[in-house]
């Protein structure tokens, strides 16, 4: 049996963009001359850590669930996730007036459970060792009529993540800049393959680059096996924002594409580069979001006399993590 | 005998905005939905902590700095500062190729002196119990020849600072909006003053209100007995950068017309807002640049249905403070 899948298009990112409008944060573009003396680069951030709920999360939780047609809505929508995707949900659904329930491991920490229960979601707990988070969600799904909302591997989400990309070439566009590459963090792969919908659309000679924890790799490994690798384990990295276990369907059909490339950056050069941002950068930037300005910092791209995006995908860190990293 | 003053005006601020377009950072005006929904108002965040240094000192310096004339150059620039001025006249002296001196007391802690250092500049210390700094800033400009940048009361530095509120408004005309409030830190009242030129001379109904420590409230004191009153000491605050003794004799005329009200913070409510920062804004505040939003979380103006601007105006703070803050 062929499956056929559905690929999202620089279309529409833009129609995503009219849909969160007046909605996502439009989050700026920063740049710093400390670190582009550092690199011998121009480099411009992407704070998506102010984005509403911190992280990028949001806008492709918004355009799907806002998506939903209204004979659709009523039993709401269902996501799991211990993490930004949680929020990210949690948030959208409360904007557009639906129910949500967000399946949460029970060892997740007490901070994101109450955070994503005071964004208006029901969370659901499950057990790590013996449940399967996909399932429950499932059955959640079918006896309530929710609609899952899944945390990449989907073209509404796609396009949504993708209007990072789309606002950074507007920005840029403003400053006459045309952008030489740009270095995306990659968990399953949503928020990269939007960007580069986007950018590669009005700028088709850019380079990107996967930026993955070291151990984590699967979708450079995929890269450079040209088919979808699996990680051979699901901790054991402070990016926790970072751990899928392969890259998605969809994503991979566009991010093998437009991608091909991608780095890694280790724990230690992921702390420091959160200390970096807070030190010099002003931001607060959890370790997965922090991943691919590591992987500037460490030298692993030569960039030197180039114009470079790096995004900043989200902030969501625990103080205790934070109060350690910065003081290293 | 009568001492005629020099006041600084909006077109002052006009002509700053041009020698500082390209090398300041344009900052951004950020907005937290979290925020607003507190606050019950749209609150309007500028973000002097991402601009070059990490405060909005670099403006009024570079101001200063860059309008020495060719003939008067050669024995640089002097100022006294352990702290965000220091680094902002150090780092546009550098950018303008001329010699600093920064005077600083001999317990300024090593990391601001590397700081200074490293931006180019030659670094003179002080016994701060023993030295009079002015005198030593005045014996090195008679000396040297060199330039005495004031930290506040000139009117290029005002001018300079105003250019923070001229962007503020085009921001805010962008998004068709007209702002009620603003609520600014003030030391000496240079950013202030500026910023009241500025967005006065657009929206004439706007309210200002001074913003300070407990206990270090020169200027609040000063609008309610009509002269310029005096600080009792000099230390206890953990706001280290709004410690001066009184108003300045410029600063005074400008805010006593167009600000004339304020509030204060203890330190209790200046570390709630820096945490809060942390975990809802992902912006490193540093205390003294948190106390108008400090201000606003305690409830110290009714700001309700308002649309309230504050300015971030730095984020220069220690690791281990920041820890400390965070962790309350």
């Amino acid at each position: 049996m062929t499956e056929t899948i559905v690929l999202p298009n620089a279309a529409d990112v833009d129609l995503a963009a009219k849909k969160l409008a007046g909605v996502a944060i439009r989050t700026p573009l920063v740049n710093s001359p400390v670190l582009d003396a550092l690199l011998g680069a121009r480099v411009f951030l992407k704070c998506e850590t102010l984005q509403r709920t911190g992280s990028f999360k949001f806008r492709g939780a918004y355009n799907k669930i806002s998506s939903i047609p209204p004979d659709k809505r009523a039993g709401g929508v269902v996501a799991y996730s211990s993490g930004n995707h949680a929020q990210g949900v949690a948030h959208a659904a409360q904007l557009c007036n639906l129910p949500a329930v967000i399946v949460m491991p029970s060892d997740a920490p007490q901070a994101k459970r109450e955070r994503t229960a005071a964004l208006g979601a029901e969370v659901v707990l499950y057990d790590r060792d013996t449940e399967d988070r996909a399932a429950i969600a499932r059955g959640i799904a079918a006896t309530r009529g929710a609609i899952l909302v899944p945390p990449f591997d989907d073209p509404m989400i796609i396009a949504g993540q993708g209007t990072v990309g789309r606002e950074i070439c507007e920005d840029l566009e403003k400053l006459a800049l045309k952008p030489d590459v740009a270095v995306v963090g990659v968990s399953g792969g949503g928020l990269i393959a939007g960007i580069a919908l986007a950018m590669k659309a009005r700028v088709p000679a850019m380079k990107f680059y996967s930026a993955e924890p070291e151990g984590f790799d699967d979708t450079l490994r995929s890269f450079k096996n040209g088919k979808r690798e699996v990680n051979p384990r699901m901790s054991g990295t402070i990016c926790d924002a970072l751990m899928t276990s392969m890259p998605g369907v969809i994503t991979w059909e566009i991010n093998r594409k437009l991608v091909g490339e991608g780095v890694t950056a280790n724990d230690a050069e992921v702390g420091r580069a959160v200390a970096f941002a807070f030190r010099e950068l002003k931001l607060v930037v959890e370790p997965g979001g922090a991943i691919g300005l590591a992987a500037l910092l460490a030298g692993k791209l030569d960039v030197r006399g180039k114009i470079v995006v790096a995004v900043l995908s989200g902030g969501n860190v625990d103080a205790a993590l934070f109060q350690r990293l910065i003081g290293s």
